[in-house]
């Protein structure tokens, strides 16, 4: 048991070092660095549904159900991903109204959440048109929610 | 409709300009950033069950199911996160042989997923032992790949 304990240790100590960089992470740079790793999966999973979409892509009824499930499942978890520490620290979009309008925050998050929700079963029904619709619906919600709380470009 | 395109257009163009840097990037260096933050996001996950297995966290059953059915839907999506044109590309510590030794590559992820699946099925059960030791074992599974195939700190 001590040996398993021991090897959990060191791949504790291997993930802390996955670089050198997050060795040296303080707790709000690392929130920071998971909550834009996750929009990053979370958007390069809605790529090729945009793609689909805006006819750049041919529809694929399978690759579409296995993206839209992957964005119904990762978008609730950035509920967790503003934690108040996180606030102002490093290379961030993330715009201070994030913890001050909380209510405002957590509607545009909730309409995310709604409408990947819904992306996931029109996707799931195999229709490219309803499958358009929702992908549709979902940019919008992404574009209202960065409008109001994030930093522009 | 046309006004629904447009909207999903700005909306792409919001997403690839996420950051000045996203805007600049390669393909290579696009899946790269895809991969490592994938890896982020489940190791994000993995150290609350960490902290649990080693007890430096007090066992939390809700929070333990949650953690451990997240990582089991992550883990098999890093089989799609190794694309060819993204070896040596960047700042990785992806070493070459996971695409010249493809078949042991593919041999330790599958261990990796396996021991998800059955770190999420002994999470579902409640039972802190069980929980610990399929920690451990993920732990393991995770350590057997990095040894082969990450470049060490």
């Amino acid at each position: 048991m001590k040996q398993s304990f021991r090897a959990l240790a060191l791949f504790a100590g291997a993930l802390a070092l996955q670089s050198s960089q997050a060795a040296t992470q303080t707790k709000g740079e690392a929130e920071v660095d998971y909550r834009q790793s996750l929009y990053t999966v979370i958007a390069g999973n809605f790529h090729p549904l945009g793609a689909m979409a805006e006819g750049k892509m041919p529809f694929n009824a399978a690759d579409a159900k296995l993206r839209a499930e992957r964005i119904a499942f990762l978008v609730p978890m950035l509920k967790e991903a503003f934690p108040a520490d996180s606030n102002g620290v490093g290379h961030t979009s993330a715009k201070p109204e994030i913890w001050t309008d909380t209510a405002g925050f957590d509607k545009a998050l909730q309409l995310l959440i709604d409408k990947s929700a819904a992306l996931a079963v029109a996707a799931n029904s195999g229709d490219a048109d309803k499958v358009k619709a929702a992908v549709q619906d979902t940019g919008k919600a992404c574009k209202n929610c960065h409008d109001k709380f994030r930093v522009k470009d």
